[in-house]
């Protein structure tokens, strides 16, 4: 594809305005188009940007050369809106989750395959400099055998009208595991808690069981006083903490282990030592992750390419979802993942997965 | 009781040199003996103590006249030193958990009350300052409504040889969460994974409702880079975390929480409001538990008084433990707690009990 | 002044890009013009901002029909650019410090007052949310009599090629100290060095004496690992420390102080207690300073009012910049400034002025 | 020397209980006496170490066999106590600083070495284990060029009654700066403040000019929030932090610089790039300082070796504080010490002083 690209994004409220100032301060994107419902924030929108032109409508946008279309909407909204603008030929860039019904993720899927068009999902962590690093740290066998990962995603807010916290905030831990382990879950068991609004659980705990007795343990809060966005990951011989808040040093690798050393004898002499060592900071150098996704997204589509987030991912993590929500709906009671997931879209699978596997082997 | 008490301890491992060095510094108390099975410990003691007898004789120590015996040996020999020990009329400390089989804590507790001795379990955070000032502000009513409670117990290393994690370190939350909450849990759910030794868990997640929907969570590992200790109570107007590991500044209490809104015409306007106010550290005067636990056992014995955490309240975690641990073995089966336990003897049940109570019937 | 307020903007170096963003997205503003002699920038700026003019030429853009000009060139150019645009009728803005010799300050300060025009200087931090509630927290007595403050200001990096490290950060400290204290100081020594340009220093400790024997210790270092924007105020009674990089709880007020209890018949006996209270934290709405003093700028424009940080504060803060200067070159002689200073255009003076020294008088 | 060394401490103030401990728990030493004129500490020693003589009689002791004694008194009174217990064959370790006066200090390390004794000062962070990794790390050249080092020691409290800061605090810096350098200053200002009582200065800044162009800033006060023990080393190539207050990751490394490129035709192509890399914080084994001390000065007894920090170490820091307090009391005035101090007294001449010189040459 030859000249600017021309795009349009649906939906002003928190994500909109992140990514209409990325849009339109791309170089080789025109921003054309921003619907939204709301006449306050299209006039802000306007007042902002004179150059882009602004509706209620989304059958105006669609109907005009835009060439993709962004979805920051309401979750409930997005199969609808994804599936008119792949059926007039639109590219789409949708917010996660892709949608919350794993059927409607998988027509959207079949319609983008269909008609050769590029569909991604924003699972933004897989574009974030920290977690990209903590990938290449697990797959580089550096930690050893991976015994666990513990996964933390809490504030105080941002409760949404129509989802739970498991919708709002797992999508993330859910890709980020997906993508740093390069494995699929077998497994998931969720418990959680509804404080605030009766049926809607604001505090969910949820265990996924991953292939080579990985455990990986993931704890979301709308309700905890302090921001956290943590992920350790433990291993045989180092351990890893990625700590997003953090404004530098979001890395921290530690040097620290097990020493197994057997006596035959007598079990009483069975001994553990523990090594502890130094711990190392890498550099990672850090651009904001909407602006590398945004950028993928266009780079996808000018290049023909899929996305590292494209809808078959975006599908792999709502069906996901959706066993999770089954477990915390039935009281934490554990279900399978193992028939339901396509693991040729594993992200990474091939070189990466290979890596991540050969390092679990050694078990 | 006149003149000073004569104490003897068995066991010079981890907690003993602690023990040995609090009971020898105390005023009214001669530690007259030190016995452990190692010649070279015994050394140790002889040379920093003088004036202490040291032997490899249980029964050497428990024929002389010492008033009361502190008992810090492995686990599994809890119950027969103790239940010795009382057996000659001698005054009992025991490290938690007071013994691995709740058929052995209730006889214990039988002996010492048939004999009118003291028999007290060592939950050293009952007498810390900061978990002291956490139950206060959480039976103050400050909070408002409690929603739940999140503690976290990790490190690195200190592997029993004969136990699991659980029955490590979840004596210390469950001894937390029931003095703070004042309440007895009504049910448990655990989960784990054991990576270093086959069989023997090394990471845990344990969920324990308590009345009132309360919602306890609990993560332990001897697997994590990071010493944490760390309880976060959130209630539905203020919320306060405990970090014990902080040197200073172990309460922070924030003044933060959702406001509810209803507007009843429409459903989708129902509208959450986040109140983000400052945050309080009160100055928490803190003096080692252990030395504060000590003085309450010489104390008891003195007044004839029953312990803050006497040999009931050590049975009943040591229940608590137990069906945990069955849950764990069972892949996270949710058991029972309440018929099991003995309300009665609910640490501050009465006045403070009440107070807590008072402050969940608003729910 | 009615319609909207046509705005332009010189140099898109460090600043340049966030104030073109903000006026950008400012209400009743149009940004009209940004002006740079690097090609490139000016390509990005249209690219992004296609409803903007640029130009290499300042000329052009001060004899178009701009009501204000903001300047954010390199220091040395200051007053040239300033002195332009007032004289054609500009309301003008310069980043701090408002110029390299204080000659030049006055001389804009006079052009500003007999054209009637707004002079306006950049000293973000008076517009910092968390500075100005240090401002009010002393304001307010709580603190006790003001011992001293202690100012660091460090990171690695951002040498500017025409100025050592005080004309880079001091205004900083300078204006911030002005603002809290609500008082001038009387002299000024500064020591320091130069270690990676010859003569350039990149390292400098300066020390401001105040009226009612405070003392304001600044460290400022080009070369230090960390970055620390740190103001610790340490009063009688109680003390605070405001640390701008802490992305929440930028205010900490620490309720501890020395107690004097005076023994008169030894000397020996003078007894000093200590008294350890809590913390307290507290919440402090934060927008971005920049906005709040581009606002700022408009407003007095369009109110005909005074800005707060107008040329007479950026004149004062040249006048002690000066003296400091001369301090480092001559190895740390105390310079006066109490003749410099015009007292009357002290920030803050009045009602402000009177509650801080009422305070300081208590000594 | 064989058999147990008999040891006696005067002094039972701050320090006193914690060298009892030390030397009543280290093996091959007696701990024969406790001398200090309040009966009531005579009596709590008595209680918690039966073994252990107890008078208020520094005679007393003196006249009894012990072979080794430890003076922790107030300053004033270390000359007349550390010199008639020399004069009496006593081998002497005296708290920090050595005296109050230089030529006292003299008198004693001649006295010293008159009679082949050992005397010691206890400058504590020379036997600090993160104290040695800094001092091994510049050693290695690691850091390039040292440009200049920032130390600050402060607190609330501990005012002494005799003393201003200075001689209070800075006995640590100045042992600190020596050691890590392995130079003697050549000159030394010093500025500061009296805010609680007046002619004591509770806040002292002190600058020390060392060979190779290194300044050294040294931040002391009785009068800050938080407890701060930090010492920043900022080299050409990398940066260290060595933060003592931390309980574990005391030392941080950066892999951060300046990289100075040249451009010679025109001055204003002068070019700097930053490195910005990562960080490195090595695992340091750490034992209690004061224990290092204390076994330190009992070998140095048996083997008959000069204690690393010995009389003449004393000595030059007593020399360079007199100094600093006199650059005090004059305003800041800088003071030379240069032909005061004997560089060859210096800690880690030879060997080490030369690897220092070695990385410094590089100017």
């Amino acid at each position: 594809m030859e000249g600017d690209l021309k795009v349009g994004i649906v939906g002003f409220g928190y994500w909109g305005p992140k990514l209409v100032r990325n849009f339109a301060e791309m170089s080789g994107v025109i921003l054309e188009w921003v619907v939204d419902l709301d006449e306050a924030k299209l006039g802000k929108v306007h007042r902002d940007y004179p150059g882009v032109k602004v509706t209620t409508s989304v059958g105006e946008m669609l109907a005009s050369d835009v060439d993709a279309v962004v979805i920051a909407t309401p979750i409930r909204t997005h199969y609808k809106l994804a599936r008119q603008s792949l059926l007039v030929g639109k590219h789409v860039m949708v917010e996660k989750p892709l949608t919350d019904r794993s059927e409607h993720a998988e027509e959207l899927v079949s319609i983008a395959d269909r008609l050769g068009l590029v569909l991604m999902v924003g699972h933004t962590f897989v574009y974030n400099g920290a977690i990209q690093a903590l990938r290449e740290i697990i797959a580089s066998g550096e930690l050893g055998d991976i015994y666990y990962v513990d996964s933390a995603r809490l504030n105080l807010g941002l409760f949404q009208p129509d989802i739970n916290v498991l919708w709002d905030l797992a999508p993330h831990d859910v890709s980020i595991l997906r993508y740093i382990l390069g494995m699929e879950p077998l497994s998931v068991s969720a418990h959680g808690s509804a404080h605030v609004r009766p049926g809607v659980h604001d505090v969910v705990y949820a265990e996924f069981a991953f292939p080579h007795n990985i455990l990986a343990h993931v704890h979301l809060s709308w309700l905890d006083p302090c921001k956290v966005r943590r992920v350790t990951v433990v291993g045989s011989r180092k351990m890893v903490v990625c700590n997003d808040v953090a404004d530098v040093e979001k890395i921290r690798i530690y040097d620290k282990g097990v020493e197994r050393t057997y006596v035959t004898d007598k079990f009483s002499d069975f001994h553990l030592e523990y090594r502890y060592g130094g711990v190392h900071i890498p550099y990672v150098p850090f651009r904001e992750p909407l602006a590398v996704q945004c950028e993928h997204f266009v780079s996808s589509i000018r290049h023909g390419t899929t996305p590292t987030t494209d809808g078959r991912e975006g599908l792999q993590v709502v069906r996901i979802l959706e066993q999770a929500d089954r477990s915390l709906q039935e009281g934490g009671v554990r279900k399978p993942l193992m028939g339901l997931l396509d693991g040729s879209r594993l992200v990474g699978a091939g070189k990466d997965g290979m890596a991540v596997s050969g390092v679990a082997h050694g078990h």
